[in-house]
């Protein structure tokens, strides 16, 4: 029993030390520091495991999972709009200008109003907890005070955020009621978000983090551009935008700068290691090469991309050139804050990539082949994927990581996951969590070593 | 206050009376009769809503569905196979043959054992019941005893049921441990289901169907497809199968037959009006006709469809054709029990459909253009296309229809749907409805008047 411990977990566990496959540590006992951070795994076939199961028991500091309770990393989201909460799950069968222009900027623009923002935001940051979410990368609105409540909420609850105010300051992109004043003010107030958020990190053992985050190119002056690549090399800071999501994207910005989206993105100083760009479904190998190249990771958001990028991210071709790459939900151009309808939708997109979606196709032009990712693989990207993309010790149960943890109760009456015992072992229990889980299985969670969810 | 009215039900209610918008049913008072039968249907701007309100309340029949719920109809499910129930959300990542040979028939054969299929078809009834199923198209196991007692498990529990005993006789196709013994013994025993289920109808005022059911044409010789074929004519019977689901089944049936599986099943008898045939996803236009010439109605199963079928159902130009169309969860093909979750991956795989999925591809070659349909639209296959295809009067809240409802909470604490209420139009707030909402959501179902679920 060593003596920095001051929490040990007894339970089942299943998490993704290495892409592509699962570990389940049944009845192990993880002990876990004052920092919160995983000291050690013990396996029940280890000698010592009986023993210090009674120690920790006797000294009041374990805490059991108990009967039917399975132990799963909790998630991090690489992608979510928080100003667009209010808007999750409504008009995505309107046109992206339509949806835009009627919607999502006139909602954004009410986070003017700091009070409704501590409102949204602490609902949201709440809501994705008890989802098992742990760590979560911001988009906020582009005011600088409802973005310093955003990173607030995140260390009031207790959940590991990055929080970026949104920049977009092009006058002939954005409405006039809705953006940056100038250039010189964004690259200021994102300054001033830095310093912020900075400030709050003693308060928050999880962590928070500062995010410089122009929305896309498109929205973007140049200066404003050069001026938070600058900022990003000062701070040594964190990235995240949109690139590549779709045609029009694409062909905007190789119009203004006769280069395609990476490279201009690169070349302003902004694509950079644990820059985290969303989407990215129009990748070429190339470019694919120049993430890998930089360490830049992809916030893959698959129910978003059926709805606004017109195609599907090849994460099997990526993955194999290196690229890191988490999981997205996307809120609100993907609908659910709930990260297994992503780790679903990202399986189902890379099969319909492989295989296309039009039988009146002759068959050798359907699919693309070879595109497939199991769920396995998807559970990775949810947690050690993500964790990969920002360079943070979370994402699996392994001594030196953060201990973050959702507890997925198998047994309540209508949500119940074990199956009648007929496929019971661990590949089918882990399926059916992953597949068959709804919000109320997730009865507990922990971020940091610290309880933040218990219903 | 009509003399026939049993019940009426207060509150605000979403249906798709016609396909492709809702209606939205504010402060409404449904009139239900003895039947369970939707009498009438008094809008809050008729003169005499109120009185009738009081009326009612006095009497001690009203039902109110109270501050922050709503009412939509009932789903009709048009393709589950009820032996499957253990596998449901797992062994997706293998290749169909081990799924299969190693997963699905040993399953399936568990169910010689009556006790076994008691258990499990109890539970899936009530577990589908608790997620707003209130119609349900069964595929039971080849076990003529265990399809019994899956009928029975719908009349106990209250549900519509439309029940097969699946038929499988081709020893060179199947397993020896599991298929009919001939093709006599399998239209024998499909006779006696016959009987069987129609002799439980007086006790099932939601009703009760036998299905004739061969599981798909490579399963069955041609004598007992002719004998099925018979005993539809016979009784004027539903008949359910899989149809065109993909390639090789396609290929398969041609080169037996010399032409394509919905010929070679109208030409056994088998393709008939309210036939149901599950996937459907190779249909070609002059197919389709012949679907909406003779009233057959397709299951489609967009989750299972990612998985097994190699393409997406062109709903929209098969709706245009004329044909029936209704939503099925293929459990376990399709992972999830839940309808909402099909609703929204039919929404996702037509917009995939309509602009591709594969960006390294020319611009022209992706997509297959206007494919795409509406979350309201997906919403009426799940309701009132499913009773088009069945024939049934359920699915929308019009006067002759039967009472079918699930009751929808927004106001839960982890799975609030009001956003706020800063986008509160009724098409904001059924959307939210359809694309947030999680099984916890549903509070309580009613099935032909009759409270079902309460939680």
């Amino acid at each position: 029993m060593a003596a920095d411990v001051r929490q040990a977990f007894l339970g089942s566990f299943f998490h993704t030390p290495t892409y592509g496959s699962f570990e389940y540590l049944e009845d192990a006992l993880i002990e876990v520091d004052a920092g919160g951070v995983i000291a050690r795994v013990v396996r029940e076939d280890d000698p010592r495991h009986d023993e210090l199961v009674r120690a920790y028991h006797d000294s009041g500091v374990l805490v059991e999972l108990g009967q039917g309770r399975y132990g799963l990393p909790g998630f991090v989201d690489l992608h979510v709009h928080a100003c667009q909460w209010p808007q999750a799950g409504i008009a995505l069968d309107e046109p992206l200008d339509r949806w835009l222009l009627e919607r999502t900027f006139p909602l954004e623009s009410k986070f003017a109003d700091v009070e409704f923002a501590r409102t949204v935001y602490g609902d949201l940051v709440r809501q994705l907890l008890a989802r098992g979410t742990t760590t979560v990368v911001y988009f906020g609105s582009a005011h600088l005070d409802a973005t310093v409540e955003l990173a607030r909420a995140c260390v009031d609850a207790g959940q590991r955020g990055l929080v970026g105010k949104t920049v977009m300051d092009d006058p002939t992109a954005n409405p006039d009621y809705y953006r940056d004043a100038s250039p010189r003010k964004a690259v200021e107030e994102t300054a001033q978000l830095i310093r912020e958020v900075e400030a709050m990190r003693p308060d928050a053992p999880q962590g928070v983090w500062p995010v410089i985050t122009p929305r896309f190119i498109p929205s973007c002056t140049d200066e404003v551009l050069r001026g938070l690549g600058n900022l990003a090399a000062e701070h040594d800071a964190y990235v995240q935008s949109h690139c590549n999501e779709g045609q029009w994207e694409h062909d905007t910005v190789l119009a203004r700068f006769g280069k395609e989206d990476p490279y201009a993105l690169r070349d302003f100083g902004l694509l950079r290691e644990h820059s985290i760009m969303a989407h990215c479904t129009f990748l070429t190998p190339d470019e694919g090469a120049l993430f890998a190249q930089v360490g830049a990771g992809i916030a893959h958001c698959p129910i978003s991309n059926a709805y606004f990028a017109s195609s599907v991210l090849p994460v099997k071709r990526l993955r194999e050139q290196g690229v890191r790459i988490g999981l997205g939900t996307d809120i609100s151009g993907g609908f659910s804050p709930n990260m297994y309808d992503d780790i679903r939708q990202a399986v189902m997109a890379s099969r319909m990539l492989e295989t296309g979606v039009d039988a009146q196709r002759p068959e050798p032009e359907r699919g693309s082949g070879d595109a497939r990712i199991s769920v396995v693989e998807a559970l990775y990207l949810a947690t050690a994927g993500g964790a990969e993309a920002l360079g943070l010790p979370v994402g699996t149960f392994e001594p030196g990581r953060a201990f973050d943890l959702q507890v997925v109760d198998t047994c309540l009456p209508y949500a119940d996951l074990t199956g009648f015992g007929v496929f019971d072992a661990p590949e089918d229990r882990l399926a059916r969590i992953l597949y068959l889980s709804t919000p109320e299985n997730i009865r507990q969670v922990y971020v940091q070593g610290r309880r933040v969810i218990e219903k």
